[in-house]
């Protein structure tokens, strides 16, 4: 038998587990390659207190000098932040990460891995990967993630620049179950509308969690996605982010850029384009985002 | 550890299973949403009777009022045959069915799901899911269910709105065995030509149940598929049946009919074109299948 | 609980793995489908002595009359080389191979299961299946099998009729970690260069089984790709490979060759256009694969 790879806990997240209190996984990358220093860094706390608010402890996930790590010291976060040598690490990069010793900002598959191994169940981040718009083939690691472990994920959606329908279609493929909180319609990150409706609405965070507890008891081994609209108050017009959307597409298409470089290319335009409003809005769903899985975490302990 | 969900059994089922006798689980989509009242509920007994001929014990499985079940009461067959409050559960769907207490018919990876948290290890059923006629990447959770449980599941082929060599292709890439009775052609659901040649041919329910066996003890961690040809009597014109097919597709294009409305749609106008023979073969096939499934299970257990 | 099959190993294999000594699974299609008499029994004795070479025991994997095996006698290595009635099995065919009785070669996804269910931890082979030029839906059970069974597979690329681009991009898909043995591109199997950069490079056999125990121990639950490159003074010359595989492809097209027929089809036509030189490549790079699993396989036991 394989003896798992522990992971680096800070007290307070070892004894919240310990003690069978509410714990909430926070991804990384949103700190190393999301946004620009020193707002990422800023941004990183106020999620970590939004966590907090709602009588959750926040487990900020990433991988230090080749050490899986949940719960990171300020100084940690502070390197994650500025340090331009940080990587992006998917699931399937963790073991070269700990072999070389590197540090990583952990995206939604390799977040679901670590929050796996330290025994927690409720993880909160922006928006996952799904199906690429154009090439139906190039689908992100984070579905096959989600079919596999069983970790819930609390997001605004999928990652405006993905296709939509593509992503949920390929959820129910995987038999990944998915909820909508308070709303009908999938929503579309920056907005709260996607045109779809898709996954099974709830308006109470302790309804997710009874549906969580019981999708792992028949034995699904699958994750479980929820998606939480963007408030209308912070929503950005979705006729305008839409055409931004496709412009920085077309854009990228134009400029050669592709694979991993895409993500950052199409924020900074978007960014730049609506003058910041798309960074606002962003951070403003992630906050969201966390309260919903503080409650949801909540409600599962209790 | 989680605490896996007790499925309530009926006596028969519950006995049979300690006795280690021959048990055949049966779906229930067929009752609450594949066929009009009463004949669904006549269709459902005479299925359960073509197990027991095999003397095997028969498990209808269903969701009642958020309870799953193995193995139904008459009045419990008559309430997902008669009420349209009966709704159609995938296997992602059950712990949602669970906590909001919904009744529901269970589709072939919902089926497969409850079959194996109850310890029944071969089912019935008329067609699979697969992939879609027109949209390879809508790919139906029946494929993923079979990749990832073990349970053997006995059809007459996939469901004849589907792209059978796609479906084929699919259970290749993901590692389910197919073996074909009878046969070297895989069947069409109304009719045993498919013009695809695909699976191993076996001739005996024993050897079936011997393949069956070998698969578990490879470690494959799949189910498998036993493909059952519609007997010649009751089998369709090929060339009628197909241009049907395709001229209900046409119309359900043309009226804008998507989504879990499709199948349906399409059910209804099969039926009323060929003045009732879609659906007399449908429930000879399934009665076909539901035999083959009893030998099988008797194989396995003897 | 299912009992496993048991393999039936040599006494060098049964006493390596009980003693905790280096093992290197070798596949048997190479032999069986891959070249011809007596070519293949030579170069498959070849393959051993290149695994020994480094201080490995090799371990040929094929099913012997419906038993699976770990390690040939000579006189089974001759059958498997000459006689025609020998199958081609993947991973989903081994319970029907085990039930008939058969005598077959094992293709990567069969090796990887048997050399799973035996202990064995590492596999060298020629390339692998994956996506199909053409067909993107069309994709092999070696990549499915890579995506949930815990061997580290080191071959000379993808092969080479298939598409390697996509390829790559359903193994990030599927979450299968990708390493290259010092180089940067990702290897064309008759060639180093692919024009595609993937995966992580090293340059030390005991780095990659490093990567490869910390891969587990985060739970992935994966395989692993070791891209090995074949060595220059053996490799072909990259645009007339390229164009003679797009003529054969043309030509299998024409003559209406598919299915399980194209693979010989296509080289059979690429060592008759080469006079030989594919098949002198295909032989170096299997060695050069052989001995580098052979230096993986000594460091991961170290
Ligand atoms: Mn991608
Ligand atoms: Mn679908
Ligand atoms: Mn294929």
């Amino acid at each position: 038998m394989t003896q798992m790879t522990d992971v680096s806990m800070s007290d307070e997240v070892a004894t919240a587990l310990a003690q069978g209190r509410a714990v909430v996984a926070l991804e990384s990358t949103i700190i190393s390659h999301g946004m620009p220093w020193p707002r990422n860094a800023d941004v990183a706390m106020q999620v970590e207190q939004a966590v907090r608010d709602q009588g959750a402890v926040p487990a900020t996930i990433a991988v230090i000098e080749g050490q899986l790590c949940a719960g990171l010291t300020p100084d940690q976060v502070e390197r994650l932040a500025k340090d331009t040598g940080v990587v992006k690490a998917a699931s399937r990069d963790l073991g070269a990460c700990i072999v070389k010793g590197l540090t990583a900002g952990t995206t939604v598959s390799a977040t679901m891995r670590i929050a796996a191994l330290a025994g927690i169940g409720v993880f909160a981040t922006g928006g996952i990967g799904g199906v690429h718009r154009g090439d139906g083939m190039d689908v992100s690691a984070d579905l096959t993630e989600l079919a596999c472990t069983d970790v819930l994920v609390v997001c605004a959606g999928v990652k405006s620049i993905l296709d939509i329908p593509r992503t949920i279609e390929a959820l129910e493929t995987l038999r990944v179950p998915v909820a909508v909180y308070g709303a009908d319609e999938f929503p579309a990150f920056y907005t709260a509308q996607s045109g779809v409706t898709a996954g099974e609405r709830f308006d109470d965070a302790r309804d997710i969690a009874a549906v969580w507890a019981a999708n792992r008891a028949v034995g699904l081994g699958t994750g479980m996605l929820v998606a939480n609209p963007i408030p209308a108050e912070h929503a950005l017009d979705a006729r305008e982010i839409g055409a931004t959307i496709d412009a920085a597409l077309a854009a990228a298409d134009a400029q050669g850029v592709s694979g991993k470089d895409v993500t950052p290319f199409l924020l900074g335009r978007l960014n730049a384009v609506t003058e910041g409003k798309a960074l606002g809005a962003n951070i403003e769903l992630v906050l969201n985002n966390a309260r919903l899985a503080g409650r949801i975490a909540v409600a599962a302990v209790g």
